[in-house]
Order: structure tokens, then C-alpha cells, then sequence
């Protein structure tokens, strides 16, 4: 790794993702393990013995039964979901979320870790086909059958505002442990004793489970971090943050002598598109609902709102009251505070914009953080296309950006500036003019195309995608939310003229396991 | 993107996959088409305007329903087959392939067509799911519904040793098509006639089919292939060739200001493990099948087994009188030529090797071509484990290396010194010991594991992977042959609660073109 990558990337990460000193300390007296010992740097000894142990645990856990790891997820999902009271406290403080948002988050990732469970039950994931030999096929075709088997070690680097569903057991966590992987996870500065609490249970489960020793582990440190992506024996990494932060890491990644897969989701904007019609029939009604995903958490998800077109002449005295009336709520650190002020700051001072609504910072807010109102800016469609690289700027927090519109028709030129998104949202009416434009416009540069709703909250269900072209993402033809969030850890082999008892038994004739197998390329079927 | 990297791909290219300057003549008198345009460089503008109206015909094309791109995908096959007579002579003359081989090649390229036509018609390729609305779900769950969809113009770099299989109109472009997106192929140098040829009619044949303007196109060139990768409008690229000319590519795919997949096929040696046991009871069999693998096609396969692994004491003399006793064979092209003999001097002049065959280099070959007999070369088990970098390299073209192992249970050890394979091939007998640890050897390392058989032939067919970890791909999670290389081009979009007449008719209820759906996460089913 040359010197030159190593000193932008330093300054990137300090920057965003990442806070090398001790992050605001929690009120350690609340939290019931305040007196465990607390999450250290992990030298770089310790990183490389981690690594060792979960690549040791690969062949062993792969060859687990998917039963058996079937059990393992759910023996984590319950031991969660047991210690309730000792960890939804720790959240509250570390992420400075209120408990019924810590609460419903960590049941939405227990849900998530036994959705895995069904899924390897299913047996469909591993996308198992035989192909009999065939004389009369148009090539030569012996007897060919194929699987999916695991990667190897996945690194981990969990997001600051999800503490439980995208962190230390969240999708990227499920589902690496559910493909057959072992997972070691970079603890998130950002809430550091919930991440030691969680692994503590994960490994704990695992090991109660009789998952082999060394399948997950915790970590901590930018270096470590660091040292983790670049690891010879790491085998692909799932990552959620920033931009820079996320691009720095996947620099790294596929630099590596052996490049490997990196997950990362990164940055969107999620624009969503109110038409002239939608406006006319109830504007109000769509304007409060955008000002509720838009402010929803403070404005920190992946899939806020932060951009919504409306017509020229759109009454928005409403909006401005409701974003006036909302109370000012912390951030989730000192590192995300700073980034929103430098991207507000950008926004408010730029030429083409106007502030409808100025936020407020709270300096007496919950738990002694700094805290935001909401902020609302304007501008008009044509500013909006020659400046779409600061006005599409993703600025993550409590701000979002009013786009007027003269003539419906020209919506469709924001295609030609947007990059990828995760999601785009359309509000329309039966039988809209502009409807079908839109929804395509939104298929072509995002992952989710949602009608009449709102982005934030994402299911947890089979068809759901939380991916997206770049920046929303590094890996397009993925998703880190859904089941099939788990074929990013997974890869083909194919096994040729194998005899029957030496194939993996889920190839066998007769299908003794009972997984779903095409044959001959029809469909599954058991 | 830095000065700094330009030199190295420059350099690197130029030495491997690229040739600047036009390649050894080919008999023109003999080909029927000499009288054609010849095949000039692309400029940076007309490289920028085939990009440009690729993107255009993106849409356009992706809206085609299914039976229309596999009807515009069987009139390419039916054209090609057509033009056999024109074809085959130039790629002859082109590669120094034999009639037979040219022709065979043909065939498989035709086929692999109508195969993607067949995938198109049955549909599971889009991988529709269907998640109703379910207020008992765990989390929150509106209607999403979820397809696949064409990522946008892709370019394709094809390979000199498959001039028709894995060029023009081969695998990367055949299910880039089938997929939905333009593509754009980088002529490869070696066959600048044939290439040409080929593009003529496959963009007659899918103007004839009804496809869009500018959904097919030929460039030209070393800095229009560069220039291609990097062009903003491009989503995807698919390569084969060798490791430092794909790797070069792949850094510029990766450092684009939005990265896009790249689906590289590099280097692979394919490793052969012979049991104690197999070599006991047919060894003479079984090496005699070695030398016709390693040698087909003069080792210019990328499934070439380049190594092979023997017990001590194993009979060579047979093999050795093999290879000894085969004609010498022109190689691709010179640059080939020159690759190949950097490598076997290398090679034979490594102290841990002895020169067991040593090929001679025919200055009269076929065609007027250079050609060389292959090279066979002897080590043990021990040296190669020293030097497995040097002895483990890819050498392509006629040239083998025979390892010589004590005990076998020592095997193992080699899958710690093994990079990524596209395969792995093991001979052993019924109830052989060493069976079971070397196929889950060669499943930890490869995309397939061949039992008593020879890598070289790769099937066409549903369940073929041509694969596997990096350098023998740079994208583990894929394969370049068989009928789900179609996903390299396919990224999932989920529409939320949109309502039926807004969604693709292959979500509607009631599903309109009988595509194959999961709902409610079950298996597929019209």
C-alpha cells in the first residue's frame, strides 16, 4: 500500500466515519455494565490472531449444518432480545435516540436474524442445480451440479445510526453468519459499549449455539479497521457510512494484491417527485407526511427525504410552520453534528438557495448533546440543475430541500444530473400524466421505487432492495436489506462428474436434505 | 486519474493483452471479405458518440418485452450460423486455429445465444418477487414487489484464444444482451477481420430483429478500450485475457469517480491432484489424458491444467514420450508468443525445475506462423511449496509442470499456497482416502471441481460455473459461462406500493406474462 493512499485516507476517515479519541461518554452510572472493561484500540497483533481464528472457524462453520446455523441465529436473536433492559439503555445513551426508537430497532434486528433462519431452512439461497450428463445437448455435457458456498471472513464496519439494525448484529452480521461466514465486526466509535455488549452476547450464542470458536469477533481502532480491509485472509466486507468514509475503505479493498468484494453503502439523497396533479388533490397532506420521513430521527437515515419537487406556486406556509414547530433533537455525535453543519452551512450560503426555515442548535439538549431543529431550504429547478453537484449534496441530518418546478414535463431532466440512489419516491394521482415517466426515471438510477409512501422505514421482507448505483452504493447488484442481502457472501461452484457420495449432500440424487434444486434449468423444486 | 497510473497500463498493456500495432497479416487473399473496410482505431469522438448512442438505445431496448430480445438473440445466432463459410477462413487465418476448431467454436457461440433466447422466454432470469402488504409481518410491510433490471451499456473486452466463443458476439456479450444492455466490444488485436466481420452481422442481424440503433457496437483500439471503461456512460465491463491486462482495466473501473462492476476472467493454472491410488491402478490412462488436456488448443485454454500432481516414483516415461512425440502448433499471435516464452524460460530456468521435455520452437509453421511443441517440467512438492509464486504462475500456451508429491496426505498443503482457480481437477479411485479433502480443497479455491476428468471444454449449460476468486476472476461471485452469467447485468429495483396499471407487467397481479414469481418469499411459480 503505497504512503500516498495511506494520508488522504487518514484525514477522510478522521473526518467522517471515524473518531479516533473517546466519543461523548454515556452516563456510564445508568448503564447496568458500566463497570465491564471498556472497548480498547485492538493492536495490530490482536487484529491479525482474529483473523486467524475466523478463518480457521471458515471450513468448520461452512460445514455446519444450515439447520444448525439456522439454530445459531436464532440462539443470538433470543439472547438480544433477553437482554433487552441491559442494552436498549446503552443505545439510548450512546446514540442518543429515545427507547421506543432503541426498542423497535432491536426488534427489528432480532426479526432480521430469524428471517436468516427461515431462509437457510428454505434451502433456496444456495441456488442449488443438476444438470445430468446429455449427449444431445449442443456442447459437450457431462454430468454438471452446482451450489453456493460461503466467502470466508467478512469484515464488518456498522453504521452510527443504526447501533443495532445495521451494526454489531445487524443485516450485514445476519447475513454473513447465515451465507456460512465468519464475521468480525469494527466497533463503531460512535456507541463503543453497546457494540462490547452486543458481541459479548453474539459470541456467547454463537458459542451456546456450538457454532465453532473465533466465528465472530469485535474489533475497534481505525488502524484496526484499516488493517482488517487489507487483511489477506479477510474475504469481503459490508460497510454502511458515509461517502468518503466508505470510499476511502473501498479504495482500499480493491487494491489489495486480491481484491475482494466491499459492500458499502454509502450516500443518497432519495428525491422524491410530487406532481401537479398529487399537489393540486392534497398537497397538504403530502407535505406534512414529507416533513415527518424528512425530520424522522433527525434527518440521520440512509433514506431520507432530502429533496422534494413540487410545482411552482405550491403553497408551503404549512411546511415552513411544521419544520418551524418541530422540536430540536441531538445528533448522534460530535463527528455527524459537524458534518451537518459543514453541509447546512454549504447549502444556506450557496447562491441559487433560500432558507425557509433556519435551524435552531440546542446546546442544552438530551443526555447534555448538541442538538438540531429541522432546516428548509428552496430553490427552483434550473438552479437545481446547474449546481446539482452542492445541491445534491447528501447532507445528513435535520435539513431537506424544497425543488419548485414550472413545467412538469422537465422533472424528467433531473434524471440526467441524479446519481444512484437508494430510493425515489413518486406522489401521483390515477391515471397522473406524468406517473409512468416518473417510476421509470426512479428504476433507472435507484434501488426502491415507492409510490405515495414515504423512504424511510425499510421492510425487512424477500423482495425488499436497500441498494442502488454508486454512491448509494459500491455493489449495484446488491441489497443489505432483505433475504437475499445473503448472496453477498456467497459464491458458485460447480461440481463436475463428482460421484454421488462425494458431492455435497444438498447434490445428491434423491435430494436427501430436501433443498429446492433446479434441474435441467427448470424451476425449484424439492 | 493520475499520470502515475497511466505509465504502468500503458507499459502493461502493451505487453499483454494489447497490441498497438496491427497484428501478423492474415492471408487477406484468402478471405473472402478482403475487400472490406479495414478496421481503424476509434477516435475519442467516435468512441464518445458510440457510448452516447448506446446509452440512448438503453431504454429503448430494456423496454423490449423478453420475446423480442430473445427472438433479436436467435437472429444474431441464425446470421452467424449463416455465415460459417465467411467466418471460419478468417478466423483461421486469424488465430492459426484449425478448421474444426474454428467451426466447433461457432457452434458453441450460436448456441450460447439461443440458450440466453430460451432463458429470456422462461423468465426466472428476472427473479420477480412478490411480497403483499401484511400487517402481521415483524416489521412494518407494504406491497413490494421486486424484478431485475439491465444495468446500461456494457463493454466487453474480448479474448485472443476464443475468437468467436469469448470475442464479438461471445458469453459476456451474448448475456449482456440477453440482459438488456447495449454493448460496446473492444475488437480484440488479434482478430481485427474476424471481429469486424462478426459485428457486421450481429448489427444487421439485431437491426433485422427490431432492436434499437446503437445497441450493438465495435471500437477499436488501445486508448479507445481505456477510454470505453472510464466513460461515465458505461455500467459494466466484462474482460477475459491475462492478469496484469485485466487487473490494469479493473483499477481504472474501480478508480472511476462512480466505480462499475467489472467482471474480469485473468489467469488460472488449474490444478490437477492425481491419488496414489488413481495412479496406481491407471496411471498410464491417466496422464495420457493429462497430456491431451494440457496440450488442446497448444495450452492456449485458460482451463489449461497447467500443473499436475503425482506420487513419487509415479511412471513418466510414457508422458514424457507424449509430449515429445506432439507437433509443434502455431501460437495466437505474437505477443502470445512472446508472453509464453518470457514464461517457460522462467520456468526451466528456476532451480527447483528440471526440463523433462524441452519444446521446440518451428519457424515454418502453418499459416507462416511461429509454432512450438510443448514443454514438459518436473519439481517436488517441497519447491513448490517454496516457490509457489514462481512456480504456480500462469505460463500460457504448450507448457506443463509435473509435481512429484511423498506422502499424499502432504497435498493439503497446497491449498494454502493456491490463489483463485477457475478450477480444480482431482483423479482418485472408488472410496479413495484422499477424495473427500481434495475436492473441498478445490471447492475452498476454485468455481469447479472436475472428478476424473479434464477442465479444458467448458459445458454450456445451466449449472456451469466458469469462475472463482481473484486472479482467476475479479468478481468471485459470478461466472462468464452458463445461463446465470445473464446476472453480471441485472441490478434489483423494488417498487413500493405501487399501484398495478404503474407497475411492469411482470409484477401485475395476475401475472399477465406468466413470468415465474416468489411470493411471500416461496419458490418460484407462474
Amino acid at each position: 500500500m503505497p504512503d500516498a493512499v495511506h494520508a488522504p485516507l487518514q484525514e477522510v476517515l478522521d473526518m467522517t466515519t471515524e473518531t479516533p479519541r473517546v466519543p461523548s461518554a454515556p452516563d456510564t452510572a445508568a448503564a447496568p455494565c458500566a463497570a465491564a472493561e471498556e472497548l480498547r484500540e485492538t493492536t495490530p497483533e490482536e487484529l491479525d490472531a482474529v483473523l486467524e481464528r475466523a478463518a480457521a472457524a471458515a471450513p468448520l462453520y461452512a460445514a455446519l449444518p444450515a439447520a444448525d446455523r439456522a439454530r445459531a441465529l436464532r440462539t443470538v436473536a433470543d439472547a438480544l432480545d433477553g437482554a433487552a433492559d441491559r442494552l436498549v439503555p446503552v443505545a439510548m445513551a450512546e446514540a442518543h435516540y429515545p427507547e421506543a426508537r432503541c426498542r423497535g430497532e432491536l426488534g427489528r434486528t432480532t426479526f432480521q436474524l430469524r428471517l436468516f433462519a427461515d431462509v437457510l431452512e428454505e434451502g433456496e439461497y444456495l441456488e442449488a442445480m443438476i444438470d445430468p450428463a446429455d449427449p444431445d445437448w449442443g456442447t459437450p455435457r457431462p454430468d454438471v451440479r452446482r451450489l453456493l458456498v460461503p466467502l470466508g471472513p467478512v469484515v464488518v464496519f456498522g453504521a452510527s445510526n443504526f447501533p443495532f439494525a445495521f451494526s454489531t448484529a445487524g443485516g450485514d452480521t445476519a447475513s454473513a453468519l447465515a451465507a456460512g461466514c465468519p464475521v468480525v465486526v469494527k466497533a463503531h466509535p460512535g456507541h463503543p459499549e453497546l457494540a462490547r455488549l452486543t458481541a459479548e452476547l453474539v459470541v456467547a450464542a454463537l458459542s451456546d449455539a456450538g457454532a465453532p470458536e473465533g466465528v465472530f469477533a469485535l474489533v475497534s481502532g481505525f488502524e484496526a479497521g484499516k488493517r482488517a480491509v487489507t487483511h489477506p485472509l479477510t474475504r469481503a466486507v459490508g460497510f454502511t457510512g458515509s461517502i468518503p468514509g466508505g470510499r476511502a475503505l473501498y479504495d482500499l479493498a480493491v487494491s489489495r494484491p486480491e481484491p475482494i468484494p466491499f459492500y458499502g453503502e454509502l450516500g443518497s439523497v432519495n428525491p422524491v417527485f410530487v406532481t401537479r396533479a398529487a399537489m393540486s388533490a392534497r398537497g397538504g397532506q403530502i407535505l406534512e407526511g414529507y416533513a415527518g420521513s424528512a425530520t424522522m430521527g433527525s434527518g440521520q437515515f440512509c433514506t431520507k427525504p432530502g429533496v422534494v419537487f413540487v410545482p411552482e406556486g405550491a403553497e408551503l406556509d404549512a411546511l415552513v410552520a411544521d419544520f418551524e414547530g418541530r422540536a430540536a433533537a441531538p445528533l448522534l455525535n460530535d463527528r455527524v453534528g459537524e458534518g451537518f453543519v459543514r453541509g447546512l452551512e454549504a447549502l444556506s450560503a450557496h447562491p441559487a438557495t433560500e432558507v425557509l426555515v433556519r435551524g435552531r442548535q440546542i446546546v442544552e439538549g438530551v443526555e447534555g448533546a448538541e442538538g438540531w431543529s429541522p432546516s428548509l431550504l428552496r430553490t427552483d429547478l434550473d438552479s437545481l440543475l446547474e449546481h446539482s453537484e452542492d445541491l445534491l449534496a447528501e447532507c445528513f441530518g435535520p435539513a431537506a430541500l424544497v425543488v419548485s418546478y414550472p413545467d412538469e414535463r422537465r422533472l424528467l431532466e433531473v434524471g440526467g444530473v441524479l446519481h444512484g440512489q437508494l430510493t425515489v419516491t413518486v406522489h401521483g394521482e390515477e391515471e397522473d400524466p406524468m406517473a409512468p415517466a416518473l417510476l421509470a426515471l426512479g428504476a433507472s438510477v435507484a434501488g426502491r421505487v415507492i409510490w405515495n409512501g414515504w423512504p424511510t422505514g425499510v421492510a425487512v421482507t424477500h423482495a425488499m432492495t436497500h441498494g442502488g448505483p454508486y454512491p448509494a452504493t459500491t455493489a449495484p447488484l446488491h441489497t443489505s436489506v432483505g433475504t437475499t442481502a445473503i448472496r453477498r457472501f456467497l459464491r458458485p461452484v460447480t461440481y463436475q462428474s463428482v460421484p454421488q457420495p462425494l458431492l455435497p449432500p444438498e447434490l445428491r440424487d434423491g435430494n436427501p436434505l430436501a433443498v429446492p434444486r433446479r434441474v435441467n434449468g427448470g424451476l425449484p423444486s424439492e
